[in-house]
Order: structure tokens, then C-alpha cells, then sequence
């Protein structure tokens, strides 16, 4: 079989002939962007042959100077019968081959973390020595497992699944009866679900998943110590079938696109798994733990449930409060008999991220400050409350701030814009990009540096409609297709001009005023003001890299003293890294998630109301942002 | 697709090309004898081809005869392009399709049968109206489907598997919210196995399973009435890989091989139950109760455990209690999230099919009478006491009264010789088959009336050989092999002669012997003698149509009055059958268990002299055999 090298990681893989390389690259390991799901239409997993032939359905989309260079798509090439050697450009720019965004604990405040004692796993490695068997005894090998174990536990019911017993027998007599068994506590009951020889109680490892809509991102958590080993990113394969949840549920209306849209999602997770445990040189039935949050339409398809009811009034889901399930039910690739732990949902729209990311916010703390927490990711969740009230809801902000539904969007990971400046003079860009490499697209931070840039300096009205009166070299107007240029097809990675669009403006004021507009709604609720906001927390990738002054001109958030504000990064993660190494952390968020109302916008006509004046920039009521008067 | 119909039955089926007519006829539903295995070494599935082609191997192993009629062995013939019209000879003499073994409550005393008020299997259905879906409840389809079952039976934790979840949404959509509930009550909890829309409470059904190391024996029960629907025995197909457990445990020595071995026992299993299922129109998914009953070896292969340390000292089981599993991972072809209950083993070789054996017995009766059940099968299990003791120990009789070893055995089914008579004057015998059929070969009681008439007639001596000083037409000594001619080729069904050797004599002495043996050494432990036996229970597929006086003429039962003796059919059948219907059984079955003392044999020297002893006709000492003096 060919072998393929990836550059510059070093990574290889050896696949047979006909193989995508896509496909090659992710069982190397070699992370590639495709947010298109690999059909050829992103031009994001750009990727350049140093050695050997392909067969490339991608030569007729690219530049003939890239394909000089040997550039193709990745997602668009068949390996043929000989070694290749690739190049991955910005590659070398990931930190270690992971999105640093995935392990950032220093993110959120360290007394909101759980502390030594309260390390305390679902299923816990316990160290065993069984008796020999005996001819007098009479008694089974498990009849001696269940001995030794209640010895130390005491006499309360043990159960087994039978993938376990069938091991039983040889991994007896493998250390002379030393064995560590894998126990899950339950309400009284102990369940085995592993049993090793000898003695591995240092090797115990949990996977902490956020499975959001547009992005996966995994954990691997040593348990012993409660540290993050290594984590990893990437999109949602279920994107081709769908850019949000409403198109996902749509999707989903045959059995058969049901059980691809599960198949698509577990892939995608599962991938993740091999990576972060495969660079750490762990097993998969080493890893007996797992957390997973994502929000109420992702939990129903990677359980391969019918969301379908979601969408219909009156939107009831099949569930929100996960039980345990087996893993042998669900198929991560971890150890099949580890009980998978779901964060809980609220409702059909605030799901188990949220219950999961205000772990990381004071509104898990005993505190009387009023808090606000806002997810932005495809869809926009918020929370308001304090210990004494908790409130949730939902808006459809859309993918735009993912880079979904925008002509050059992308996530904030290497070669995306993140940030950008307007000569006000000439209506020409300067930008940075994460890596500090060419760009290749634009992300949610720079969309909103540029929109508030391009307002300022007056190049795009509060309506978001370019000047057409004032020439500009970067704006075109094409009859009714206006863009404005923010990169060359000589600057781009990809040999493309980097452009956006007043249809993509249209997008990022859409996005920005249904979560305005939610976040007011909210407080009038519960007869408050902005100002009576201690602290708001922002979530989600694009967050990392958000200019706060322009997120407050373009009216995305409230105009409050800068301090108010943290950003906390994948909080879904991280609210899972909590549940996944402490049970009492697990404790807190059922209860916090019985606490929580939901608000249901969409039958509330007020939000409309809200929505509607929020469509200007910053507002229709310039008196919402009195600083930006002043300056 | 060619089609295959069967006659008499009219049963037919469509099959690829290529298929092998025995495999057909399994999945038609027919039933067909093939004690090798298929491996066209018996000779016993012996069809005729009344229509179309077929590709057979098997023409040059029959007679010219058989051939010219249409003839062939459906194990090594396969089906060729066109449609076939078959006739299975015997099939008409079966009832119904089935052994009228199979059903045999009448055989167990009824006071020790489970009453009305004793049906109450692990699994209930259950109605439940769940309220409907409300935007103001919040509530998810699974907290309404609690709610409901929480109304009827308390507070108490509901469990649920993910593949019930999965159809939740729909089934209670479907009749608005009427559904029926499988449930499992389990140590106070709930789990919730099955849920149906409307009410289906009259549909609920249970299998019992008697696995045999030779016979697997299956029933289908309406457990709203507690009644036998329908049953079907066939051969264990793991015959082809061993004849009796030790043959089974060496042949599993490879985890390939385990596996094959538990695929061809679950193969078997499940093409009974779709059998008896089929017939009368009962879904796989509406049977959500099954008890099963097998020897340890037996249940361990099904489990897919490996048997080794069964043949080792100290010979410890894996398990002797099977822990509830859940039937997704034993892979039954019922109901996949069915608890499915093994009756307990007590030893190595003394396992489930003694524990549900005894229920048809008085040992399971607080009566002081000694009683002694004896169970023969491929092994020879014996058990001996009352309500104060009860000790149990097995003996490697070996398949003999099963067919198994034996030249022309088989066990009793249509067309084998169940009785025989010897003219003292001339040698030859008569002799009557099973459904009165041309006789195809001879089962166990045939053998004993066969071993026992010559052996009054003194054509064979007290070791089993033959008299070759007085001729006889029927015996023919060529060199050291002696035989006996029971049937001429032209009377048999299959065109050969059916004969019995001096090996199989020898075969059937061994066989006795090792039981009486058994029976008399356990009496010897206990100070206890033959005559303070007051019941004698005699279990297993050949006991129906034992000779009681032929029995004791050979020396294999005890010499005492012949009303103490009954015979109770499959017990094991019986009792899983008890077990399946009434969960107090259940228990009942636990303490028998629990109280029961294994005796190991083979570590007792004073077993070997016992057994020395008995490979006379009837015994080296006939004063044992008073009865036998006066005759």
C-alpha cells in the first residue's frame, strides 16, 4: 500500500490506492480543515504535493500558479499506487497540532474549579486481590471477584456486563489474582465495567466533549491528577448535510440521513478521541469516563434520536435529562462499557453547553450579582440570573461569527483574519491573522472589527449599506451585488481575493441584533436594566479574539464598563472537563439546569419588537450606547 | 430466486442459487435430522427430490435404489437455478412439526407446577396513558413517560436503554399517548426494556430453553395464561466440533474457535425460536422474558466464555450464577433489551439444566422423603436427598443413549427403534420405531431392550460379547468385529443394514455403569441404602419409552419396585419453563441451588471401584439384582 507523508508534522499513513487524501490526513492524525465536509465547495483544504502523482479532480479550481506549485484539494485527490509526500501549509502554525482555544483552563477563574478533594470520577480504578480458586471452595472465579470486591466495599449488589466476564477467566490467573477493576458507583450498586490485571490505577483517563454544531472539541484528562493531556478540534462532519441546527433537523427526516447525521457526528468525535489519545499513547479501554455537551438538537442526533419534534410546536424533545447510557449503546471509541455522562438540557434550545458553561461563571457561585452568559456560537444562548433566579433562552444568531453563511467566513483557527483596521482616508484594510500567516478567510472577530471600522470611517451607513457616493478602490458595485475587498488574490493563501459582501454585513447585523435584542427582552422580564449587570461572560471560539470597543459599536453587546466583561473560551468544554472529573461538579449542574427557566422567544411578541430596532448600528436608539457618543 | 417447497408440510422458501438444501429447509421451518452436523457422515437427512434439479455430492454414498427414486442427502446437496419440489420421508409422522417431548406438563406432578396466582414473570406489561406534549410543561417525552409510570408504581429510579428511547418519540405520538410499558422490576428500580403503542398487554410472550450438548430444546409461552404455545427440538449444531463437553472444551481452545462454537449453540437457539415463534405469528420483539437452562460447559459457550478451566484441576468456573445480562449482548432472537435469566449452576459439571431439572422433582418439595433424580444426557447427572439435604455429582456417561458413538444410534425421534424383542430361538429380532415408520436407526431404549434381550436370550454373556459358539444368522463375527443385525438393508430407510456392534454394546455397559456407580457411591456417603430411595425421577429425552424391567436387567437402575420410578421428560425444559412464568420459581430454583453439595467423582478412588464393579449385566454381584433371580 502507498505510504503518505505529511509535512511538516512528519506524520504518515500508509492507505490503499483510491484513498482520498482527506481521508489519508485525518487517519494520519494531520488535522485539515474542511468546513464544507469535504465536498469540494470551501477551497479550505488546500494542501501541496512535494512528491509523487495524485489524481486531482481540483486542477480545474485553482490558480495555474498554485497548481504549478502542486497545489490541490485535499478533499478532491485520490492517491494512486505510489508514496506521495505532502505539504500542509499553515500546519506548522497549530500549537502542537491542537487549537490552543481547547485547553485553557487559565480562562476561567481558578475558585471556580474543582479543587483536589473534589476529584472524585464516576467510574473509579479500585486495586483487587482475589483468592485462588480451590477445589474445596466450590466457588467461581466470580463468585471470588464479588468477594474481594464487597471485602472493601462492602456488601452492596456488584453487577457485570458480559463483555467483561468473558475476560474474566484469564485475567485471574494473568498476576496471580492482583487485578484492578473499573467501578461505577450507583446509588448503592456497584457496576464493573473493566477488570485488568495486575495493577494500572495509575492509568485512568477520561474524554471531556463539546459537540457543538459548527465544532467538536475533545479532551484527554489524566484522571489521577485531573489535567488536561491533550485536546483537538475540528468541524462538525455533519456541516455538508446542513450549516445549522433547522437544517440539520430537516436533514434528518429519513431514518436513513437520521442514522448518517449520527454516523457523521460519532465519526467525527471518534476521530478526535484516536488523535488526542493516540499522541498520548492511550488505549482506548483505558479511558472509562466521558462528559458530553452539546446542545438539545446535537444530544438527540448523537443519541440517533428524531429531532424532528424539537421543530414543532410545541417543541417538546424526546429528552433533556439524559440517563446513563452505556457506551456499547453509543459507540464512542472509548471503553465500551463506560457510562457516558450528558450534560442536561433545559429545552429544545438551551441544552446541555449551557448547563455545562455556566459551570465556569459566577452563576454556579452562591453569589447575589446579577451575571449574563452568552454562547455565541451557531446558535446564541444566554443565561441571566444569580443565586436566586437562573433564566435561559435562545436566539437563531446563525453560524455568521463561525464564518458559516459568509462568502470568505471561516473559525478562528490558523490563517483566519482576526483582526482589522480601515484607513479611514482610503477605505484600504490592514488585518492580522491567527498564525500569523497568509489569510485564507475571515473570522467572526475580524467580521466584527471590520463592520465597526467600516462604520466609523463611514465606508457602510447604520444600515449596513456601502457608501456608493464616496469612490473607494476596495468597494465594487456590480448591480446589486456591492463587496468590499479586504485581501488580494496575490495576498490570499488561496489565490482568491478575500472579499465580503453587503449581503455578508446584512448577516453580521442579523447575527448581532437577535443577540442584543435577546439580552434586553431578558432583563425587561425580570424588571431590570444593562446596568445592573456585575459581570457578562462570553463563550465560544470567536470570542478569544473579540475587540470589545468594536463589538460595542457595532451594538452586538451592551454599552458597560469594559471590566464587566470575561471571556472564558469553550465553556462547554470546560463545564465537561468539570462534570467528567467530579461528581460533585456533576451534582451542581443537575441542579442548576432544574433551576433554570427557559424563555421561549419565538412565541414572544415583544422579541420581535427588540429584534427590529437592534437592526441599525449601533442601535435605532443611539442612547443605548452613550460612550460611543463621547468618543 | 429458485423456490423450495417441502411436503408433505407444503413449507417453502426462497433461496439463492448455490444454498445448500439442508440450509433451506432450516429456514423454511423444516425440520430435518442431521446429528454430524451436515458434514454427510450420518446419512440421516435422507430426502427425495420429486421435482427439479439439484447439484448433489451425496448420490455415490447411496444405494442405486435410492438413487433411481430421486434420493439425496440434503446436507451435500446444493440447489441449482430452478424451483424444487422435496420430500421429507418422516416428516408426516412428526406432531405437528414438532416432538411431542417438547410439551409434556402432564409428565411433572401437577402440585409441583406453578398456580395462577404464582404467574408473575420478571418482565410485565404494563398500560400507561402518558399525558401529551405542552409548551408550558417543558417536559421532554421521556419525563412525561416517567411521570406516567411513577403514578402507578411509586417513586422508585425508571431505567431505559437507548434503543427504547430511540422509538419514544414517535410511539407515543402514534396512539395519542397510549402506550404499553415492558418493565423489569429490579431490586426497586424500573427498566423500561419496551415500549409499544396502544395496548398490547394480551401480547406478551416468553421462550424457555433447554441447551443440551446434544438436543436444544425450545418452548414459546403466553405468559397471560401461563401456557405452552408451541415447541421444537432440534440437534445442537455445535455436534459437528464434539460429542460431548470434553470433545467441546478441547475444540475451544482457539478464540476462533470459542466463537464458532458460540455461534453455531446461539445458531441453533435461534432457528428453533423463529420456528416455534413463526408458527404462530409472534414477533421477536413481543418475547421480552426467556429462561434458560444448560450444563455449565453449555452455558459457558453460549456466554462465549472460555471452558478451559473446566477441565482443570481446580476446575473453576467463570461463573456458576449468571448475573442478569441483557440479551443485546447474548444476541437471543428475541427481544434485544430482554433480561435474560440462566438457571444456576452448582459445579463444574452439575449446571442449570439439574437446578431447573429438580423443580419437576419432590427434592423441590418440603417432603423428608429421600428422593434421587437422575438426568441423562450426554453427561449423567444424578441428585439425592430431601428437604434436609441435597447433594448432586455427574458422571461422563457419555452420548451413548443420545446415538451418540454409537454405530447406528439416534436419538428418539421419528423412524428410531424404541423397543425391541429377541427370539430366544432363532435370534432375530422385532422391533418398533418412534411415529412407526421404517426404522432409520436405534435410540437409547431401543439399545437397552436390545442389550438386555440378548443378554436373557444369552446371546451375549454378562461382558457384553457375543456367544460365537452358537450360530446365529443375525450375529457375524469377522475377525475382532462382531455385530448384530437389527434390520436388513431392504427394511431400513436409509438402504443400510442397521446393525449393533460389540463396541457399542461395550459403549452401553460403560454408560450404565457409570450411573449406577454414581448412584450407589452418593447412597454410600450419606449411609444410606438403594431401598431407602423412595421416589426415582428419570429425566431426559430417551427416558420415555424406558423398560423399567429391561433397565434393570442390564444393571442401570436399581432393582426396586417399579412404582417408585417416574418419568418426567426434559426437566430441564420443564423447569425453565417454570422459571420463565413465576418469579417465586425462580427463587425457589436459587435456595435449591444455594443448598445443593457438589460430590466431585473423579477425585474419589472409591468411584472407580463402584464403577468396576457395574461393567457386568446386570452387576459383578447379582444379589444387588434380587428381582432378576426370581424372573
Amino acid at each position: 500500500m502507498p505510504k503518505v507523508e505529511f509535512h511538516p508534522s512528519g506524520q504518515s499513513v500508509q492507505v490503499p490506492a483510491q484513498t482520498r487524501l482527506l481521508d489519508a490526513a485525518r487517519q494520519a492524525g494531520v488535522a485539515i480543515e474542511s468546513p464544507c465536509g469535504g465536498d469540494g465547495a470551501c477551497g479550505r483544504c488546500l494542501v501541496r504535493i512535494t512528491g509523487g502523482q495524485v489524481d486531482s479532480r481540483s486542477l480545474g479550481t485553482l490558480p495555474d500558479a498554485a497548481i504549478a506549485e502542486g497545489y490541490v484539494l485535499a478533499c478532491a485527490t485520490q492517491i494512486l499506487g505510489e508514496d506521495l509526500t505532502v505539504e500542509v501549509p499553515e500546519q506548522a502554525a497549530l500549537e502542537g497540532g491542537q487549537f490552543a482555544s481547547e485547553n485553557e483552563t487559565h480562562l476561567v477563574r481558578q475558585e471556580l474549579l474543582p479543587r483536589q478533594w473534589e476529584f472524585d470520577p464516576l467510574a473509579v480504578k479500585w486495586l483487587l486481590q482475589v483468592e485462588p480458586p480451590r477445589l474445596e471452595s466450590g466457588l467461581s472465579d466470580l463468585d471470588r471477584l464479588i468477594h474481594a470486591i464487597q471485602r472493601d466495599w462492602g456488601p452492596r449488589p456488584v453487577e457485570f456486563a458480559l463483555l467483561g466476564i468473558r475476560k474474566l477467566a484469564d485475567t485471574l490467573r494473568a498476576a496471580g489474582g492482583q487485578v484492578t477493576a473499573t467501578l461505577v458507583r450507583d446509588s448503592g450498586r456497584l457496576h464493573v465495567i473493566d477488570i485488568e490485571p495486575g495493577d494500572t490505577t495509575l492509568r485512568h483517563f477520561a474524554i471531556a466533549v463539546d459537540v457543538g454544531t459548527t465544532t467538536i472539541a475533545v479532551q484527554l484528562i489524566d484522571l489521577v491528577v485531573a489535567q488536561v493531556l491533550a485536546a483537538q478540534s475540528d468541524y462538525n462532519e455533519q456541516i455538508a448535510c446542513g450549516l445549522d441546527v433547522i437544517g440539520r433537523i430537516n436533514y434528518a427526516r429519513a431514518p436513513e440521513r437520521l442514522e448518517e447525521l449520527r454516523s457523521r457526528v460519532l465519526g467525527t468525535i471518534n476521530r478526535l478521541i484516536r488523535q488526542v489519545a493516540g499522541s498520548r499513547g492511550v488505549a482506548p479501554e483505558e479511558i472509562s469516563n466521558a462528559a458530553i455537551s452539546g446542545n438539545t438538537v446535537m444530544t438527540h442526533l448523537l443519541l440517533g434520536l428524531n429531532p424532528e419534534y424539537l421543530r414543532l410546536a410545541p417543541y417538546a424533545p424526546t429528552l433533556l435529562h439524559v440517563p446513563y447510557l452505556h457506551n456499547s449503546e453509543i459507540g464512542i471509541a472509548i471503553n465500551p462499557q463506560a457510562w457516558i455522562h450528558f450534560s442536561p438540557c433545559v429545552g429544545s434550545y438551551v441544552g446541555g453547553d449551557i448547563t455545562a458553561g455556566i459551570l465556569c461563571t459566577d452563576l454556579a457561585a452562591p453569589s447575589e450579582d446579577i451575571s449574563l452568559f452568552i454562547d455565541i456560537g451557531t446558535n446564541g444562548e444566554i443565561v441571566l440570573g444569580n443565586n436566586s433566579f437562573l433564566m435561559a433562552c435562545a436566539c437563531s444568531a446563525g453560524p455568521a461569527f463561525e464564518g458559516g453563511g459568509i462568502e470568505c467566513g471561516m473559525r478562528a483557527s490558523t490563517g483566519a483574519i482576526e483582526k482589522v483596521w480601515i484607513d479611514a482616508a482610503t477605505g484600504t484594510a490592514r488585518y492580522a491573522t491567527v498564525g500569523n500567516v497568509q489569510p485564507r478567510g475571515i473570522c467572526g472577530s475580524g467580521m466584527i472589527d471590520l463592520v465597526a471600522h467600516l462604520f466609523l470611517t463611514g465606508w457602510i451607513d447604520p444600515a449596513g449599506k456601502f457608501n456608493r457616493s464616496r469612490p473607494c478602490p476596495a468597494i465594487r458595485v456590480e448591480g446589486r451585488r456591492a463587496t468590499y475587498t479586504l485581501a488580494s488574490a496575490e495576498e490570499s493563501a488561496t489565490g482568491k481575493a478575500l472579499i465580503i459582501t453587503e449581503i455578508d454585513i446584512e448577516n453580521i447585523i442579523r447575527t448581532k441584533a437577535s443577540i442584543y435584542s435577546a439580552v434586553a427582552l431578558m432583563l425587561n422580564q425580570v424588571g431590570l436594566g444593562f446596568e445592573d449587570l456585575r459581570h457578562i461572560y462570553i463563550a465560544g471560539g470567536f470570542g478569544r479574539y473579540l475587540d470589545l470597543e468594536n463589538a460595542t459599536i457595532i451594538g452586538l453587546i451592551p454599552d458597560l464598563p469594559r471590566e464587566r466583561f470575561r471571556y472564558i473560551g469553550n465553556s462547554s468544554l470546560m463545564g465537561s472537563y468539570m462534570v467528567v472529573v467530579s461528581q460533585d461538579f456533576r451534582q451542581r449542574q443537575l441542579e442548576l439546569a432544574r433551576r433554570m427557566t427557559y424563555l421561549e422567544l419565538n412565541t414572544d411578541p415583544a422579541y420581535m419588537e427588540q429584534y427590529t430596532g437592534a437592526l441599525f448600528l449601533p442601535h435605532t436608539d443611539p442612547a443605548r450606547f452613550p460612550s460611543l457618543k463621547k468618543g
